[in-house]
């Protein structure tokens, strides 16, 4: 299914300002604003625990053990952006380290997001460069074949398109494409402008069987209780 | 990503005579054609040895525990379809059985590649019908919640969008775009034209090292030999 | 949670009626009319196609790289009988082969369901000795530590209860307690009676869609075609 | 196995003192105490190291994909109670969340263990409330099908029957049997009282195997030491 | 650890008699003959039911994705080996199909062992080549980076040293390095003279608790029977 | 392949200097180094983040389930010495704890890396004694087999000799033959001695495209540029 050989030099990207008002809502949210979909397959785990990001996707489909389009990627990065790494088998190989991400930054990516491995992970947390990935692996990788850039990519079972909005944190990895992005922060927006108040009632103890009006439901589906 | 609550009745598919000519070459050799890209990950096995199918896909996108959408995407196959079915979520329940495949069958489908697992299996091999699943499962399904027909999918790791081409056999499943089913056609019979003269070369004894003329290649490659 | 060293000899079996007439349904059918609940993890396979079984369960729960238990029970097996055998932690070691196999047929047993590894599969098959097993392995084990016989064990995930029936065939293991057997007979019969005619109708090209008025109830969910 | 749409309001829960006491003793010290059995499997994991707790379960069965009994159980908890969640299938989506954690605290439970997966662990991680599950996930779950409260449960492979006590800690979580609570602390604390001397010994370099005096078994046992 | 780029062209095989003999006593059998060691990991299984082979190991190293190792390692191939393969890093790929078969048969070999995916199993099963693997994949592979032949390798967990003996069949794959092949066979051959009078036996309803003497080794070990 | 029931007293380490040297470089620079072998597989994780240490192998083979060995083996230790414990089958046990742990550090080893489970880890890590393990277990194991001490073994798929150097950190475990550790050394060094100013660059903004001259060879490859 993909365009090998080619990097896509104009993207269109979310709009910003949608794009990172999306990091404080979080993946869950998120992903219950879109309707439950959208979700990278929860393997993929941050490498230090507490980042909470949003960006805009780079794309950049690699072959296994081998990081050459990752230079190429590099370029193509512009501040507010996440690069979103799909491989085109399985692959646990350490792709990137502390040199990658010190270019990263200096294009001013937000993290990286990898269906593959990392490497040099202590000097990442100490740089607080966030990246998710599949596994945590010394292993080098060659610069011997071409790949793409800013090709829709399949990365951890979901399709990413290249400007889509990737929200990541402790719990996960969503991808909000940009025709959705808008509705889906307000969505999320209006989910979360109700939790405050749940939360207050449920610490008081008010049970979700009530709050929720759950009783009739669950009587009418045959829940009995036994003394 | 995934658009739900919809079904695409008209989709484009790719042209017969060049789907149903891929079966023949197989799965890897379809692979090497396209440039070592397209298939879906080897957890996907067939259900009984021996199948050898092509068709143009049909998809369905589904929720885990849910095969509601399954008879939705039956009124939608015609002759020569393969159905290809993904899950929202990770799930190995059994989505398919012999009464669904009677229906399949009834409509013309030639397979059934499906992202979760599939029931029944003794009675789908009586019945010739195959299924490349990730499980077999008796774990039954409810049929609640909508999903969607004929949107492109990610299926295994691979984007499948409705008219492609799958290609399935022992050794895995293939999709080929549409637009490119028929220059892979083309290359993939060119390798294969090539494969007879070589195979007798090599039973006749002849080294692959000398017919390939990789001597040289890998003694400047660094290679030694030891005595 | 387990009883370490004991040996039950009087456990009270389902009726042999009630428990042989459970396979001719299959595992699938019989995991439907118990609500979907009994299944075994599919994780759980036959080491050859085709075996279709129920029988009254035997328990045994044995320790990791630990057989000796195996001869225990067979000690304890009726005609009629499937042993179910439980480890104390995961475990793929060979716990079973030929010999053992013999010994348990002479004493009646239909199956082996165990929640380790099984070896002498070629001989096994050749004798049409089924075993439903999480993996195959030559690894053999020692003797050197005692466990239970005929204590409830919990196999792949399920609760065995001893006297409770099993049923096995290509698509997984049921475990069916007792109390329920006549009952889930009952209920599994009666699913059964209904798919002849079904199949008949699909067969002949009707839709499940309208076979099992799905129409409204897709459109009421919000189901939308687009030509 | 498992009886489905119930409520038992009314379990025997392990007395307090008892319950309570095991936590300072840690999973590993129980498990050995109990005879090395009641340990569920070790892919539970907690959201973060460091918590150490024990208490009376309180169990609830749940389907796939679908946690509307966590609202149900959340009603039952009482002070000291540790919720204990089993999925009749296999699923790693977040069912449990900081509104809900919000509810359990409030209702006095100590902690989550849940065979399926978690969300909101940044949260969780800053309310200090702690889960042993087998996975993260950001993916929400529906409130479509009832499942039970209060029965026994097959959880990550152990049975847990409500008012056993609950151990757990970063090493793992271990059941056990309200019937072997007082026996099993008395073992464990045993155990612990000789840990300080054998701790002190080995810091000063005495071997292990002068100590436990292994020379001689070893010896007997065929050990050969070579030079 | 592992020699790059180097051929060794003269190595010492186990001799044929002994290397040919282990064959028909299976891998089960000279597992056991050795002590319990030697054994590749379970996960290495046949592409079909019913190879048993033995002969003497000539191994190759390659790297992930790049089979061009596999034409080097063909010249060394003597009639009576088994080629055993390793990669440096974990990969499914098919390194390995039917022209490769073609001239490894050409050269006098019996089977392939490869700790990674093999493809065109369809028409390795009609030639009748056996191949144990741990995926099967129609993923292809370059040849682009040298590795060794004839080096000690570590494949499937286990280390093989060119010359060892390596038996295969439906349980497994053992490794049996040259020094202790002949002992292996005929302490191999001991264990199965053995088998047939206790098979008898056991056919005839002798309990192995009777046979093998265990009454009161249980009886000592505390296994208490409960009527 | 292992000789069982030995312990080599008398093994020839890496000179320490060296095996000293390698910690500050890390695991990632000095398998590169390597020419991209020895690395462990990328399971292995360690117990907590942060510990980055090298030293010589002193290696133990257990079997599953039993932990006797390790106090065999802690007699052989020397100061500066890691323990590298292989299992002679799959087994995720915890096999070492604090007790352990306390005469480990008596006998001046730096770390254990084992190929199976570990326990007491948060009292390891307030000892900050580093463990790169499979797997955290409560569960225990007896003493019963016996193994062997300061053999080769294969640990995580990768061989380690007794003396070799072990290279341990948050991103894996590589293992550097003795006979390579000095040569390693230097080639780890003078690729760490490049990267200070390659760092500098790219912060500046610099790309990797121009730093490494990529440009050129990545058009030659076929990389095209779309706007």
């Amino acid at each position: 299914m993909y365009e090998l050989g080619v990097v896509y030099r104009n993207i269109t990207r979310t709009d910003a300002a949608t794009a990172d008002a999306l990091a404080s809502l979080g993946s869950a949210t998120v992903h219950e604003a879109m309707g439950r979909v959208g979700l990278l397959k929860p393997y993929m785990r941050p490498i230090y625990a507490g980042a909470q990001v949003s960006g805009t996707a780079v794309t950049v489909l690699l072959h296994p053990g081998d990081n050459w389009m990752m230079h190429v990627v590099a370029e193509q990065i512009r501040p507010g952006d996440i690069v979103v790494a799909a491989i085109t088998a399985e692959c646990t190989d350490g792709y990137f380290g502390d040199l990658l991400a010190t270019s990263f930054i200096a294009r001013g990516a937000r993290a990286l997001v990898i269906d593959a491995g990392v490497r040099d992970v202590k000097t990442l947390t100490e740089m607080r460069f966030p990246v998710w990935s599949k596994a945590i692996s010394s292993k080098g990788t060659i610069k011997a074949t071409i790949g793409s850039v800013n090709i829709p990519v399949v990365c951890a079972g979901m399709l990413v398109t290249p400007g889509d909005v990737v929200v990541a944190d402790d719990d996960g990895v969503v991808c909000v494409p940009r025709a959705l992005a808008a509705k889906t922060l307000q969505a999320a927006q209006a989910r979360e402008a109700n939790e405050g108040a749940k939360r207050d009632q449920l610490a008081q103890g008010v049970l979700g069987l009530d709050m929720y009006k759950m009783r009739e439901p669950l009587a009418a589906a045959g829940l009995k209780y036994i003394d």
